[in-house]
């Protein structure tokens, strides 16, 4: 054979094992998963055939996976790291949150939610006595036609201004997440704390990818959001800082350019919007006006 | 907007991420890893974009990968089997052992060999006392223009008739397995057992995997071989069996038509080719030509 000949029977051979292993699924009794697994055949395949990917290179990813499984436990998930760095978890979360007129994006939710946060009336502080900066957070919750909703649940969480959450110190604390309603016109405001940069854990195989890729673990300082309201889509977001140094290298790419606000800074002693005494302490102040999907728009 | 002006909203959203996931790893100082890392981000998001993917769905990817993880020991590896019955594995071998003439083909190594195993002569049974029915091998080792290759080492593995190779009892047990060497004419001959099928391990989630999409665990029989000679590009391979039932679904694909061959059945008291005699035992025979290509064949 010649050298083409050779390398036409070499691409007939690499073909005809993918077919063939997608062949080997069509008893697949579940429709979706096998379509879900043909699919992934068919991209692993060609992957592997287009990067002319080495038996080393192989050898070193499934020891790379063996080192992801390794440190993972009920606590410590390193795939859902590994998924956050290669972006795969936000594209995952933009797929299931399509674009819907004005709709507020939807970004990643993160570990760190947990349910049956604190309840705190419209002006309260979620903050539960977190160090940190006090923050001032005010907006309203509408539809796509500018209507306001109404008794919406709003989740807030975030982290103290070490970057922990308080679920990550061992003592049962709670605080820096609380749950409110949205008034009669839509309209929310209460306290919380100015959002402080803090790395994913970084100690582990991801951590080493970060490393050998020259990526920060950093994430960009934000607020979390979920907003539920009957009838509505129900909305997992953040809020970001504008002008923060860390948002073009959020480590799990949750930055949407529509979710950053101005968090603008205020002296100690500026009058707070509802008289609150904060003494010396500088505060910021950030508005958030949060737009809502019906919840079945495809059939609406 | 209109449903076109949400869709290609929508679009440009999945495709501004997937392009700001591939750039954060513009800095990589390894340029093959690079690479490696861009093309996965591609080829990853673009399966989630494809299928659009639920995240009800992710997450039951990442609980099956981490109960790939948990299962995994040093003696177990549940990622290797994932590899295996995706298809990955072989395509793995096939993209690095390019065809080259009429060079044998290869195929998977498998985790049964080791190094060191019994050297043996020509002729001798590298059974070793494995139960199993007696089969004659025979065959030669040749460059892609015929020319015999004298003392090439041939290493040769496989399991009992159980299915179960000797480091898979834990007895210390050494059968079914050798290496011999080619004779000046490059021919060989040894006894050896006839190969039996058996199923990958399947008691874990690649198991469930596989029960889920109705395939067999099980393994066509096969005979391994390994041969090197200076010079020549190493061939990792197996001999299988011509009408077995397995052939078909190879839970790992590494059947090549080229690679099945007659195992002709003789009754008992047929005279054996070297006048061993095997009483009233049944025994087969199987011929098997090895064709090596040059080392470096893309720049001879």
């Amino acid at each position: 054979m010649s050298e083409s000949e050779t390398t036409a029977e070499q691409a007939a051979r690499e073909q005809e094992l993918t077919d063939r292993v997608i062949a080997s699924f069509d008893h697949t009794r579940n429709p979706r998963l096998r379509y879900l697994l043909q699919t992934l055949v068919r991209y692993a395949h060609a992957y592997v055939r287009e990067v002319r990917l080495t038996e080393e290179e192989w050898n070193a990813w499934i020891g790379f996976l063996t080192d992801v499984g390794r440190i993972t436990t009920d606590w410590r998930q390193e795939f859902v790291l590994l998924s956050d760095v290669l972006g795969v978890s936000m594209q995952t979360i933009a797929v299931n949150n399509e674009a819907y007129n004005d709709a507020t994006e939807a970004t990643v939710l993160g570990p760190f939610f947990v349910n049956d946060a604190p309840f705190v009336e419209l002006g309260d502080d979620i903050g539960g006595g977190a160090p940190g900066e006090p923050c001032w957070v005010e907006g309203s919750v509408r539809d796509t036609s500018g209507n306001p909703i109404p008794n919406a649940r709003i989740e807030v969480w975030e982290a103290d201004d070490e970057g922990l959450y308080d679920i990550q110190h061992d003592d049962g604390r709670v605080y820096g997440r609380a749950h409110l309603f949205s008034d009669v016109n839509g309209e929310y405001h209460f306290w919380a704390l100015s959002p402080t940069p803090y790395p994913i854990p970084d100690d582990g195989p991801v951590g080493k990818l970060l490393d050998a890729v020259d990526r920060t673990p950093y994430r960009a300082p934000h607020l979390h959001f979920m907003v539920t309201a009957d009838g509505y889509r129900t909305l997992v977001t953040h809020i970001f800082v504008r002008g923060d140094e860390h948002l073009a290298t959020d480590s799990v790419f949750g930055v949407r350019d529509s979710l950053i606000k101005e968090f603008a800074s205020h002296p100690g002693g500026d009058p707070t919007p509802d008289g609150r005494d904060l003494g010396d302490a500088t505060w910021r102040d950030v508005r958030f006006d949060i737009v809502l999907a019906p919840r079945d728009f495809r059939t609406a």
